[in-house]
């Protein structure tokens, strides 16, 4: 088969020939429908600190898909051959602290999918059935294959209570985009978002948020709107080490900020006005919660209270990975698809 | 000014003659815009054992309603004349274990105004502070007369996180027909409503419900529109001893039930399959948190997510309080709302 | 080896020559250290109607114990010969909603070691490792044997905070007992221990309680040294229909109740004054959290702050089981434990 | 009466004779029985940037402190004459959005007694009644002195569970000793202290912490007593920009840290391995929730789980406040009190 490929360690990414993966007896074999490009596949293409600190190579790349199942290894009693998936990233071990009490997705143990093993840029792709999640009937592929990046956003907003909340989220890309819609969909009061691409600003209007911000006038705003209180809830999405200033600026006593952006660098707080004597509580985001997040965005999906198709502003066949690598880090739409 | 007066220890109310009322040093007076009849009133009405056991008489009898600020005690100082508010019915203590807890709508000395202290079916109205809630500039006086009621819908179903779990309601009296639009503004996943009368049916339809059910088939259809594992999330609004048993039965395991509808008579449940072995939570539902669910409230409704239109389904003048009890004790609409 | 059966369907159990079990690929070996008898061992020895609907015979009976991993099957990884080990009951199927979203313990599908399986009341016991909770060095084997139910007690208790808030406990068999130790290990303000047998009540002021009282002047005993407000926290334990009126009329308003004994039959309550106009939380508890539940109680026992040792009353030779069974069923004392 | 005053804008603090306050009619008057120094007191008397902004002068200093009352305003209705007392610092408006939802201690118009209106270290001081809390008979006037402090403890440590989860605490000031001796009393597994000055080492140990550390070695140590995984909590009180590096260092994936100290500068975090990849929850913690946080406080003094004598090094009195600052300035001991 062709797969996308990390073949050697510099800048770039390779389109090869590869042999079909078989599945090991823990394992399934999946083919693939729809892959999308992930933040984490541009600083692979890269080749920057931290790919080079994580892949080991040759590594087919790309985590986000859906696909349906083509066969089974021994030990898998849980699934079926042409049972439709999705897949979770994170593949836990099971047996450390983390683990064993709830939070799977904080595994001090974590491999990742795509980028410690083989990914999903390519005609099969193999993985554990742990990290399957069984696509509802409703659920279409192309939306399947977006609903790990959804889940990022799912997570970080219902961390707490959402209804009745006013949030301001920093970042439109796409997890900001989601957070909008979700955000709207689980009866949130005033919705900001963020953003210095124009492009991007419209998109949010679309996806649900009340008002949109350029950064340059975003504290201002967003004070003024809520009369001097501020937001009762922050996403910060950017990792722009400036945003984080702002972000728990806008952010009201006794509110809640979840951290789901990878900074970009160190970032330096006035740790007393941020936190300290707002009382607010910071949630570090990475991930989604095994199973709890997938469960909540089926359901959202389901009912149709989030319609992430505005989210997909791209669809290619994943030997034009190349052109959607290059809209995807020209940072003004939503999801790039890549279709085998 | 003319009020409606329980005056004497029977069955029935009187339109009477009564003098307007002056403020204490820490009371307001409100001009009466619009009040609503709740079920409690038809207790009053009909001079049940409970409310034998609550009234003094004569009583000025209303609780839900919408006004304005006429006058200031002198020990007022948050308030001031033409504020237009609305008004939690529980007025705590201020010194017991709930209310320096956080739990003030639990205060062991509560008392209920329109039952201990006068109400609000009369020109004017004469309340603590503490429970006055300023209407939002964007939220029609006539809502704001509704909130009180909207609030226990609120409260129940937003004990927990509602976002993408499926719901079970019983009973589509005014609360539960708030309850089944809330849960969607809130996204909750499918919403299902138990009712026994064709009209309300149609209103819970209207105001969101995914399904509505008969109470004859409630149990069935939920278990086979869950795959057999039942709701997440359970209201009980109906009181009926016989209902418990059902809601029970459609709550999943590990589901939460939230204890609404004040019960007719002692209720006798097979603790074992309803709680125990289910790993249930079960809540039981007074009041409004005072004031996180009137904040939560308003946002819903500044934003639009929750629209309580279709839920007023008569407007009377205030003098034709008769017609109006008449209306509400038929249960077949949504409130009742009487205009001094 | 020789083992406790359930041979035949009549009351009774059985002393047999057996032959050993021998591991499938996804099970372990484990040689028996200490098992301890359970009520529903008791339930299971009488051929109750529970039991007739849930056993398959012949059965070798018995789930609490310790032990240590004699053969791993092919499959298994996260453990090794030599480990000592304790056992989850619940065996969960992993793929359900409740296994999905971190309630594994109420899995829709839980088969039940010793009773859906063979047990431990042996020499050697077979069990999934999914169920194996490794010992830390500083727990004796004796310990282990019963921190399965002492695992209820952690788990009905810290449903929510325990640290300050005041205790009832009804039922003072085992759970019970080890509740009044927990509940004072872990801050709780006064404890109170409901119990008709004078010996328990002795075995509870020996291991916390602040004070012992009988079923008869229970209630009114409590809210007295409340002054009237009622417990934070209620647990009740003894199943028996009468005792969950005292236990709801003991909890103060706002405060928590978690029911874990097994009802011996229905239960009838006020509903309105149990739970509605309470604004209880009401949780129904059954086994353990996997593993919340056994993470904290490793840590209780390493400290120190929990010490079970007056728990264990008796110890016998597993062949002496009949004698072992007549003194758990006298319930006058804490646990018997069998040593094979 | 004498009282200390800071009476000009620069370092010190004057001892002088000054009119006995009278309450107005919605204040308390209160014979103040002991008071204690605060690390805010010493800023005061430093005369730091804090200080200028936030007092005018003169202002008689001092806020935590036991008393009784002496008088009552005309509209106070819910103390008496000769009640024991001790006082909540943070006033709250009663009508912000913080106020109205349950976080009081966040007011967004908090006035600081001792600080914005005249305090304790006096014969005699004023206060609202809102913020009096009412003394146990069984907890002494010395004690009672020191609830504030320790609530921030109480605060801090209890915003989750503590049963059963490792600790660490940075900084052994008298709020760092208090809260190992409150981890201890609420179950918490280890208790790490980690502290530069032996002196107090010494006490943490007393006063139960597990192991006591030189920040020099403390994440090392830390990170090994925990095989490697990190504490579930930790508690940062120094405010010293390095160490908040190391709090979050030790703290496990999936943990919770409280931000209790106030940093002395602008703190540089890498909040990707602090927060993000760590899945952690930091929680800034001002003050003491009201009154949740005195009621559990009240319950773990009155039980003994918590016992405060040892966090007390000093008393002197209130005319030897100099010789009391110059001990509390050291940083060696434990509280210092002021006896008028």
């Amino acid at each position: 088969m062709r797969a996308v490929v990390k073949a050697s360690p510099e800048p770039g990414l390779d389109w090869l020939e590869v042999p079909e993966p078989c599945p090991g007896p823990d394992e399934i074999l999946v083919r693939v429908r729809y892959a999308a490009i992930c933040g984490t596949d541009l600083h692979i293409l890269e080749w920057d600190p931290w790919s080079r600190s994580q892949l080991q190579l040759p590594r087919i790349v790309g985590h986000e898909f859906s696909g349906e199942v083509q066969a089974l290894g021994k030990g898998v009693t849980d699934l079926r051959v042409g049972d439709r998936i999705c897949a979770e990233t994170h593949i836990p071990c099971g047996r450390c602290v983390q683990c064993l009490t709830g939070d799977q997705h904080l595994c001090f143990n974590t491999r990742l999918f795509g980028i410690h093993m083989d990914g999903a840029f390519a005609t099969y792709a193999v993985l554990p059935p742990v990290c399957a999640w069984k696509l509802a009937d409703d659920i279409p592929d192309e939306v399947g294959a977006i609903m790990e990046p959804m889940g990022v956003a799912v997570h970080g907003l219902l961390v707490e209570e959402v209804a009745g909340r006013s949030v301001a989220i920093f970042g439109a890309g796409p997890i900001g985009l989601a957070a909008a819609a979700i955000a709207r969909a689980c009866g949130a009061g005033p919705v900001f978002v963020v953003e210095p691409v124009p492009e991007r600003r419209s998109i949010a209007l679309e996806m649900g948020a009340t008002r949109v911000l350029d950064p340059v006038d975003a504290v201002e705003a967003i004070l003024e709107c809520t009369r001097g209180v501020g937001a009762d809830i922050v996403l910060e999405l950017t990792g722009n080490p400036r945003a984080y200033g702002h972000a728990f600026e806008v952010l009201r006593k006794g509110g809640r900020i979840s951290l789901i952006g990878v900074a970009g660098g160190p970032v330096t707080l006035d740790i007393n006005s941020a936190l300290v004597f707002k009382g607010a509580r910071c949630y570090g985001i990475s991930g989604r919660r095994m199973f709890e997040t997938w469960n909540t965005m089926t359901a959202l999906l389901q009912t149709g209270a989030l319609n992430p198709s505005t989210l997909i502003s791209h669809r290619l066949p994943l030997e034009d990975f190349r052109e959607g690598f290059r809209l995807a880090g020209e940072g003004r739409g939503g999801k790039v698809l890549l279709v085998p």
